[in-house]
């Protein structure tokens, strides 16, 4: 016998789970469609050099190997570098502007901790091929508005430019990217590590934080504005998302009712498509933390009470009932309602009402003989 | 430059086709709900031994490798086996009899050909837990139901019972189950290279022909009539279905209209959980082939004009109208309708015109100055 075991970092979604991620799913697709955003999906695997030298010092995180015909392959690692391969791969078929959106699963073999999984679902939004900062605005816009859809009360897009870290080196850029985890003493003492003098380091931080926002920054403000989302962004010139790819409007989404950091990473992006072709297409856009997002919703109560998908269970009196039941469930279906069938009518009733129960369905139909003679039947809640 | 290609037997889906695919998606999941059935989702990776020594023949097609830990791990080659494992890892959670559809990817290291792909979607739904054909009635009635609820005509049910090959040995169901593919002939002289006297391949054919229903396809089919689904099914004694693991009720789900082959492949399976648990589960359900229901809607002309999932283009006559178009764009979406907003302000109108046709969208919308004075705009067709 095989001991049932999943493996490390990677999780089963029984169906109250599957339920509550799927509602998240719903509400993101709609709110990037709404956008106008198209979806598109890219294959689990692709050729291992499709990722690497793209992502940086991650590529030790790569679930890769190598396959039966001696090709070394990865599995999905984001959904951003393969959306680039396809618009250099498809040159007659895609078309810039290009507004697409994607939502499947990524794999990184990451040491598994609370919240951090070696398999997770990502929900991306990018537009490529516009340098002009609306196309920024428009992607700000859409962050904040899923997060406004899925129910949070106040999301906040905090939001920099990656212009403003002109001449600050990128190992720099990163230790200031941590500073919301290990505060300002710990960027002053990792700075020093990494070979700043203590007073330099001190003058770094205190020089970022006292920046103002550029003409760009304060173009997506003012579109921003005139979406009516004045209270659903911030500038931070702390913010510096530790991406090496990342250029210009760099932005995140955070909820101050909820302390476990941000739910959504974003930046512009404007040389990952020339890994695969001549043709120079900016980038800009975001991945939805899906986990840190169903976490939050959890924190907050944002999910309606679901522990199934089913609104109705129809109970089976005993066998010669049965095609009364099957009519009933029949309407019900025909009517729109998830109706489930007590699959065998053998089973005694009080057992049948102890499914429905365990199943968490708010409503089940009795009919016994002396209901089914009359037509009638008992609807419980 | 590295060179933007997929992997042989890989597919990207852009977004025209990616929309057919959640058109068709959506509707199976609904139906599957409809049926009280509950969502599940499983890893895409595995412990090898998960799948190995279940699927029979077929373990040269798994995608296997190991992992960084050392850990021989298969990416899931059907969800049939990964649902009978989490059955037996969660006694507690899982209550019988337990419902659950499926809708996720799989692998197979198949010799890529038209139609057969080394990533599918598969769609499955099961009842486990329950011995009573009922369950089996009702997972015949489930898949007559998607290809109804898909737009097919009249979707036909080719059922048929294991037992009724009772003394049969596996190696001769294999070559029976290819009588479609390679008629009367075939199977016989295939039977004959199998060790079969010409005479009694012959025989066991025409006495696999000449079968009757048993007892419990007599109650399955009674289930179905008391449906309203006497046109949806026909016994097929000659179907055999090549799963080892098949026992009792087998069925296909094929439309008179298509000719290629069966949509959707179904049995009753009970002895599958028994690799994981003491527990004997039985299980009964179907698998949606997804690309093949793709390629017979297209056939049949079952899918709406699809192309967009954005309804309105709202294009921008000049930078200072933004805000304007901006505003239209919110009412839109207000209003619930997937609206694109034309990303860059300093492109000229023809462009965006342009643009707008080529993505499909089946209305798009103009505000010059003189109209944005008035307040009216331009809805074009």
């Amino acid at each position: 016998m095989i001991t049932p075991q999943t493996l490390k970092g990677f999780r089963d979604f029984l169906p109250a789970d599957a339920i509550k991620r799927q509602y998240a799913i719903t509400i993101i697709r709609k709110t990037f469609e709404s956008f106008g955003f198209e979806p598109l999906e890219t294959p689990a695997l692709e050729y291992l050099e499709t990722f690497s030298g793209a992502i940086g010092e991650d590529e030790k995180l790569f679930f890769k190997f190598e396959d039966q015909g001696g090709r070394n392959v990865a599995l999905r690692y984001d959904q951003t570098v393969p959306t680039c391969r396809v618009i250099a791969q498809y040159p007659e078929d895609i078309k810039l502007p290009f507004k697409r959106y994607q939502i499947q699963t990524v794999w990184r073999s990451e040491k598994p901790q609370k919240g951090r999984y070696r398999e997770f679902l990502q929900c991306d939004a990018d537009i490529f091929g516009v340098e002009n900062r609306t196309a920024d605005a428009e992607t700000v816009a859409l962050s904040i508005q899923i997060y406004k859809n899925l129910g949070f009360k106040r999301p906040i897009a905090l939001i920099n430019d990656r212009a403003l870290y002109t001449g600050v080196p990128y190992a720099a850029i990163v230790v200031i990217d941590k500073l919301g985890k290990i505060g300002e003493d710990g960027v002053v003492s990792e700075l020093t590590r990494k070979g700043y003098t203590k007073d330099d380091a001190e003058k770094l931080l205190s020089d970022t934080k006292n920046k103002k926002p550029n003409k760009e920054l304060e173009t997506i403000f003012s579109y921003l504005d005139s979406y009516g989302m004045n209270d659903n962004y911030r500038f931070e010139p702390t913010l510096a998302r530790s991406f090496s790819y990342s250029t210009g409007t760099i932005w995140e989404i955070i909820d101050p009712n909820f302390a476990s950091g941000s739910l959504c990473g974003c930046e512009r992006f404007d040389s990952l498509v020339s890994r695969f072709s001549n043709r120079s297409v900016s980038g800009v856009g975001f991945a939805v933390g899906f986990d840190r997002t169903i976490i939050a919703m959890e924190e907050l109560n944002l999910f309606p009470p679901l522990t199934t998908a089913t609104a109705v269970v129809v109970t089976v009196f005993n066998e010669s009932l049965l095609p009364n039941a099957q009519k009933i469930a029949s309407k019900l279906r025909a009517a729109g309602l998830a109706t489930d069938l007590y699959p065998d009518p053998t089973v005694k009733l009080d057992k049948q009402i102890k499914y429905a129960v365990n199943k968490g369905a708010p409503y089940m139909i009795i009919q016994g003989p002396d209901e089914a003679a009359k037509d009638v039947l008992q609807l419980k809640t």
